[in-house]
């Protein structure tokens, strides 16, 4: 008796699902089934299929139910590279006009299975939101990764074609699972190398193994490839010698990798080369490219983010530059527009040419990596980012025209749409370096397959396949994810303030960054304009005028202080210290209050997290636990370096009922931490 | 009328009192008198007493009452070096025996004229409580200070004894000022050269500064020097060579200082050579310096501070080795006892050679110097730890006979009574590197002269006098000062732990502390015994037995798990991780809310000080801030090492209600601070 109690507290310590894990199974910790229940049957799958025959595969595997009928048919063009499921009595049947909407079926019925949802009665439709849903890699071919935080690069270039890793079967699965149907390999600071025949045969190689699960490859190209390893004298796009050079190119990439996606382009930014060093527009360099690759149906994806040390105000060139090119651009052009108009920035208003040039496709680029959201050592949950700048209202023609309206299959012109998110991936064995950025990639995928599912939605059948199903688990840390973004806002820069990050590497805060002769759009003083007055950036009619981007009634709304939304004041609004928020606290109080909040949620998503160490494994509870103290200490880094740098120019205390500031501005401004832009 | 409401505002805004202040002038802040009110009168001075003159010289710059009148009269040998204040209508009388009883009185009434308080109705007789009252400088010859933690020595050798900074003069005040009336120059790690002629001829110079301030010189004397400098082959206290060589080295002393003070000798410890190398007792080698002393009216203080690397426990060898000495010492050798059995930890119990050897001279030392606690970075007023010891019933022949009456002028054999405080002072502009660490200073000498003063009268007096006399200052930093001892045993080692300091500079918590082959009894795990069943050094009858070195009851109330105070449980028991405590937590639980407690009392203490901005000078106010924001990170740093290696082996959760650990142990463990044993 006493020995059968003992086996029973064993086994009630020990779960079988407490075994150890190192998060590379990501979400797709499916277990293997022991015995069929039923059979899976392909219907009009031609046996050659690799896409079908991995969908089978995955469900024999997998599946725990009854029998399941995949059914392919081509005259399904309504449904694009979606899919149908229904059931009958024990049978589930799936339908798809393409065999990677067959796989992407499988996927959704095990992730029912999986999060314990079942097929709704009056069965399914599910036809994704965009018709290209792609990671950008900025992957260098020395294996870095521009801002990377979770390893080296997944491609290992010295290897290939050679040597094929089986991470890439990996990274092929886990993005087919979530619906990711197209990769940018490489950098967007590009290196013209990649456009060498050696490399592209290492490029076909990833492509040959990605096909099976539906993705298509894309590379960037740097804009002085002819010049650079073609031996041309210029790169001008206007130059014919030129444009045969890129037809030639294409035509020799497309004979290696015959659904090749095309390529994506940052053309005069940041110094990169592009159509401007000859006097040419965006549009006469995106349309050259876009005329090598058209025949062979490719796209190319024109980045939006440009910029210059002017005296303009950074937020504004994009539009400047753009508005006057709509209409200008080829059909299987793209371009490629920032969420925000300045970068990444924990929040931002949403970028201003989204609602703009009306005759031009565009499309949104997100960044899973965190770069401005502590690398992978802060825990940001980005689907409320990703929804908050997909359900902004544009007014583009009237109320209702929201980012995601004006970008996905609804609105456009026919062309074909895109969503972009700037990748979290390398090769660290949980994949993003902290278990929780695999959350972002997720969501990316979820959201990019349907923009209107909720981060609640997403959290939730995000935490029950990578983590569990117990209920005393998903609540609290749902819950915990879904505020984390807001947090990270708040410890960082919260009301609006933006880019006080320190210099190149972006890590921690440095509001007093100040570089002898450095561009003043790279400095933080320029952002957030601290002085005796106030604080904030004047965007209005009576400073920089970028609110007049914003399509009406939202010009007026940004451009008056009372009718600003508070958590973008001081991205529109030079304030004063005294102003009164709609708390009731003068601007400076609030600023205090804001900060210590993102403070005290880190220490409160601790405590959280450490209560539910009994739910799951014990190596990903004690890295997170170990992350988690990483961001609670960053968070008080930041609130002490941000609110004693302001407290300069403001001259007033830190509200006495908050907790104290323990490290000393001096001290702070003296810490320089070894880091670049690569990882 | 806007003009004068402007001048107001400004002086509202800077009141006089706020000027800058560097802390240079310690509690001696006294403003110069404008006009004399009264006339300063001595009665039967000589006038080439130079102690006479300065005290009339004080009155005469800084008293702004009425008429006082000095009067030495030696035949008031009763009142010792202390005095008798009376006042009649305006005029003040003094009465002492001794010139500088009078320099204490002048003093005396300088400290009520600046705290407001009156001199009784009844007039006031102050005698001291101790005949010697004096600091020990761990000040080496090269300038380095062994832990001195407020710059370089005072002593500048390289130009005595030629050149005379102006410090030696501010320190012969100070110390005048409280009653302290002897120095040990040097390092009891004493360097022989110090017995050499151009040394003393050094010291003399000192003497001669301090002679004016009522203060004796001492030196502490390495036991080897006859071999070191005398060329003699051994330094054998029984040697007829080695005495004569003392004799005349003494008398060498005397030639030049003719009110020498005498020997400090730290004997046959942590390496130091001593008579157990020839293979005589303690006795003997005290007795054979205080020999050649006697005829001069030197003392010899002999330290207790002894261990060697046994198997026996280190808090019971000092014990061990003394008490068969009892009766053996002559009359000028008093014992120097630290004030605990094992080195001068946050929380001791009174060392039991304190309530043993009845008919040996004993005196406490103290350590005023922060060597472990926090050096000069946390603030920690001493003055509740002092009083605990002085307060600690010995029952030695029964109740009453508590610390301070078996040691000071009450209980004595008839010969010199002596308290001793190792020094905290340096070269640093405020003397002790923290402002705070000045009150520790002053609280010794003021306790040296009357160890029946509160903590709280000392810490109100002192911070009237070192930063205002303003009530909405004095109530909160009082409050803070007194509790602020509480709070570093509680962040550091609560209910009775002790010695998880870093290894050496015992700055910082290291209890996994392990040098493979180091001293055992150098390394924490000897003093926390953590392991699976529990925690704390069983030193009952079933362990050490060092509570039999404790006089009844104490042996049976420290000895018994359930008297025990609590706040010395772990000092004397091992301890069950789930024995129930007072307040019903578990042992481990209260732990936790312990170093929990100690982490929120220092931003509690954060709060207190950044409100009193307005009531103090900004250098003092924002020195003090950064040192208790260094504190605040420590106390955390203390809590989360702690916490998390005990948590090894109790393997029991932190009550979730706690605020988390935001370091890594691991990465805890790595940190090595470059520091050693001389600052």
């Amino acid at each position: 008796m006493y020995f059968h109690f003992l086996l029973l507290a064993l086994l009630f310590i020990f779960p079988a699902t407490l075994r150890s894990e190192d998060g590379s199974q990501l979400w797709l910790r499916f277990s293997k089934q022991v015995k069929p229940v039923g059979t899976i049957q392909v219907i009009k799958g031609k046996s050659t299929d690799v896409t079908l025959a991995l969908a089978k595969q995955e469900l024999e595997c997998y599946w725990k139910g009854g029998d399941v009928i995949l059914k392919l048919d081509p005259s399904r063009k309504d449904l694009k590279d979606g899919y149908q499921i229904s059931q009958h009595e024990n049978q589930v049947y799936m339908i798809a006009g393409q065999s990677v909407g067959i796989l992407y079926a499988v996927y959704h019925l095990l992730r029912l299975q999986e999060t314990g949802a079942g097929i709704p009665r009056s069965g399914l439709v599910e036809i994704p939101a965009y018709d290209i849903r792609v990671l950008n890699h900025w992957d260098n071919l020395d294996g870095t990764i521009e801002r990377g935080y979770a390893g080296h690069s997944l491609w290992n270039w010295e290897e290939l074609p050679n040597k094929l890793s089986p991470r890439y079967e990996q990274y092929g699965r886990a993005n087919a699972s979530i619906g990711i149907n197209a990769t940018v390999l490489n950098n967007v600071n590009a290196s013209s190398d990649l456009m060498k025949t050696d490399y592209l045969k290492k490029v076909k190689a990833l492509a040959d193994v990605f096909r099976k699960y539906g993705i298509k490859v894309y590379v960037s190209i740097n804009f002085s490839s002819p010049q650079n390893i073609g031996g041309l004298t210029n790169s001008d796009p206007l130059n014919q010698e030129v444009k045969r050079w890129w037809k030639s190119k294409v035509k020799e990439i497309y004979a290696l990798i015959p659904d090749f996606g095309g390529f994506l382009v940052k053309a005069n930014s940041e110094g990169q080369p592009g159509p401007q060093d000859y006097g040419r527009t965006h549009a006469d360099g995106a349309n050259m490219l876009a005329d090598a690759l058209s025949p062979y149906g490719g796209t190319v994806f024109w980045r939006a983010f440009v910029y210059h040390p002017t005296k303009d105000d950074r937020a504004k060139q994009a539009y400047q530059e753009f508005v006057p090119l709509d209409g200008q651009f080829r059909d299987n052009v793209i371009l490629q527009v920032k969420n925000g108009p300045i970068d990444f920035q924990p929040r931002e208003p949403f970028n201003p040419l989204l609602g703009a040039m009306p005759n031009t496709a565009k499309m949104l680029e997100f960044q899973l990596t965190q770069e401005y959201l502590g690398f992978s050592n802060h825990l940001v949950y980005l689907a409320p980012l990703f929804k908050e700048v997909l359900d902004s209202d544009t007014y583009a023609n009237g109320k209702g025209q929201t980012v995601s309206k004006l970008t996905d299959n609804r609105g456009h012109l026919g062309r074909k749409t895109a969503i972009a998110a700037v990748s979290n991936i390398g090769l660290d064995t949980n994949w993003t370096g902290h278990h929780f950025a695999q959350a972002n990639w997720y969501a990316f995928g979820r959201l990019a397959w349907n923009n209107n599912l909720s981060s609640v939605q997403i959290a939730d059948e995000w935490i029950r396949m990578t983590f569990t199903g117990v209920q005393e688990f998903i609540d609290p840390i749902k819950k915990l994810m879904l505020e984390s973004r807001e947090a990270a806002v708040d410890y960082m820069m919260p009301l609006g303030l933006h880019h006080l990050f320190a210099f190149e590497h972006h890590y921690g805060p440095e509001p007093w960054g100040d570089i002898p002769g450095g561009r003043p759009d790279w400095m933080p003083w320029y952002y957030h304009n601290a002085d005796s007055v106030g604080l904030g950036f004047d965007r209005t009619v009576n400073g920089s005028r970028a609110v007049t981007q914003y399509n009406p009634p939202l010009n007026k709304i940004y451009g008056n202080i009372s009718t600003c939304p508070e958590n973008l004041l001081l991205w529109f609004h030079h304030v004063s210290w005294n102003y009164r928020m709609n708390s009731g606290n003068t601007l400076w109080t609030e600023l205090c209050f804001r900060y210590d909040h993102g403070v005290q949620k880190v220490r409160e998503f601790q405590k959280v997290w450490d209560r539910m160490e009994k739910y799951i494994d014990r190596p990903r509870f004690l890295a997170v636990q170990a992350k988690l103290r990483i961001q609670a200490r960053d968070a008080v880094w930041w609130k002490d370096a941000c609110l004693q740098y302001f407290q300069c120019f403001s001259r007033q205390p830190i509200p006495y009922e908050l907790e104290r500031p323990i490290h000393n501005l001096e001290e702070l401004k003296k810490i320089k931490l070894p880091m670049g832009h690569h990882n």
